[in-house]
């Protein structure tokens, strides 16, 4: 673990984002706050609140964000961000009917669908209320990135039904998961009144950092093991997903790869034989590809889109009227570096 | 059909709110804009709209409200309650497993839940999109009400798994259906720049109103022919939903009720035999509610939320700088009537 990223846990702002998002779960209905505390107490990552706060002050912000206007609108739209993030969780658990999260029963196993569907609902709501606080560029922006969401998860259509290519892919990537980080990155900017191309360039910066995150989500499902994970790897596979590594591992033309093709085996209507056969190419597939040349390629096309986050950076700056405050400078290169050097 | 409500459908406005929804499915994922679409073309009563632009008319904006600044606002808020509507519609389709709506097959059969679910996603962004372009009042209100519907439809709990009373039936009625009428009201009534008492009381008419909206409902699930509704009656009994009707059965100790607190049959997992006893009661039951006074009860609970309506509405308008615009108060007590004389 690099230096820079020991430094992320401490980021100021972090623990009024946490207090806030909680008090965003207050409801009449007692079991809604109680799903929506259960998501929240299984942790996460908080990257897209932590490079909202780290573009804040790149952009001049200074902790305590709590003792400014402009501080109080970062920590709003930080933890609104990562609200929209949270409830995309819920659904998403139902679309891929996920039974585990960090370790432990996904809230759809714990509470059933149809109350992690009304949660997901709640916090999509709650979210919006808060980002909905700022000014009309912030909701636009919202808007735009929780419709991008949306597409991205419908558009993400299994490869029996429809052919995808590496464009389609990343497209994919671009929206489900890149439109949060462009979400922190031009928010967080806008909140600190930097010019409008310093805000568009964070926003590039945004959006190829989290491609890139995506594309190590679809190694480490590959690469990684259920202890690390916290949930089952080999998911992409076995729900034949148009996943990076997917993509290109059939664009490698390995026969083992024809099975992507071929209808997921449900675990509810298949035999046990077939069921079997299943794991038995999940296991081998994911022996091939870890070896192979599949993973080296997706590693540097992730690579590649750091380099162009980076380079989305200096144009950010280059744009900015004062310097880019270099602490945070620093901090950011520590999460960048993190994207890449993940293991879970 | 009174005179007056057959001015309904003309309501100046409504043309421009269908466009503005409609305009509001374009996506880059051509799935979400052909759901949107679907259900777009399965039509509705769009009492939500007319209500809005009659509140709007009542404290003085006037027709064609595309000329001015409070009437266009009229015109997107009127727009995002459909919409947000309409999100509920396909999350509740997903809830209910309703394979009917308004004759035709339900978004749910047509596009499988999971597409469904996203293009409810969709929808409430867009919604929120819409009434975020307002001032904070909206936004707040706006979210307020959306947390309401999803409260109430997660308190709509079967009465396999929970006591319901009549009050607490009310308390759902409230939240899942009358949250949008009270949206309505209130935020025509703040566009409009009248008194802040003005616009609670237009609130609380709203409130009645939707829960009489909701009573309505609930009755019509048994009195009601399939023919008629565009979807199967009974649902509420073979559902154990806790409706009014139902609540109000249960409290008349007719022992043929008491299945209501058994769970309930699933079409998918019951014998032949099973669902043809569960038919048969929900048959009976049918017969039996139709003519007993358990309706008449309902009916008169309507009744005494559209009489406490038109009470909020004189309140509202004591506290209104300047009288009510008459032509608009007409057509809303034929809108009042038809809440209560509705066939489906």
């Amino acid at each position: 673990m690099s230096a820079a990223l020991s430094l992320l846990g401490k980021l100021p702002g972090l623990t009024s984002i946490e207090a806030l998002i909680e008090s965003r779960f207050a409801s009449d209905a007692p079991l809604i706050t109680e799903i929506s505390a259960y998501l929240l107490t299984l942790g996460g990552k908080r990257i897209r609140p932590m490079l909202a706060i780290l573009c804040g002050q790149l952009c001049g912000l200074k902790a305590p964000f709590e003792n400014t206007r402009e501080g109080k609108q970062l920590i709003d739209i930080a933890a609104g961000i990562e609200l929209i993030h949270m409830a995309t969780l819920l659904h998403d658990d139902i679309i891929d009917r996920s039974p585990l999260r960090r370790h432990k029963a996904s809230p759809l196993v714990v509470f059933g669908s149809e109350n992690t569907l009304l949660a997901g609902d709640f916090l999509l709501t709650r979210a919006f209320g808060l980002c909905a606080r700022l000014d009309r560029y912030v909701i636009e922006r919202t808007e735009e990135a929780c419709v991008a969401l949306t597409e991205g998860e419908i558009l993400e259509v299994s490869l029996v039904k429809q052919v995808h290519t590496l464009e389609s892919s990343l497209t994919i990537a671009k929206k489900k998961t890149a439109a949060l980080f462009r979400l922190a990155g031009e928010t967080a900017s806008h909140i600190a009144s930097t010019s409008e191309l310093t805000t568009k360039y964070l926003g590039d910066f945004g959006e190829q950092l989290g491609i890139a995150f995506q594309i190590l989500d679809d190694i480490l499902d590959v690469t990684s093991t259920e202890d690390v994970l916290g949930k089952k790897s080999g998911q992409d596979l076995r729900e034949r997903k148009p996943s990076i590594v997917n993509v290109l591992w059939l664009a490698s033309e390995n026969p083992m790869a024809d099975r992507l093709r071929t209808p997921a085996v449900s675990s509810s209507d298949a035999s046990a034989a077939e069921i079997a056969a299943e794991e038995a190419w999940v296991a081998e597939s994911l022996k091939e590809l870890g070896a192979s040349s599949v993973i080296l390629e997706a590693r540097s096309l992730a690579e590649k889109y750091v380099a162009g986050a980076e380079e989305a950076l200096v144009a950010a700056e280059a744009n900015s009227a004062t310097p880019f405050e270099k602490g945070s400078r620093k901090v950011l290169r520590g999460l960048m570096d993190y994207v890449l050097e993940r293991v879970k």
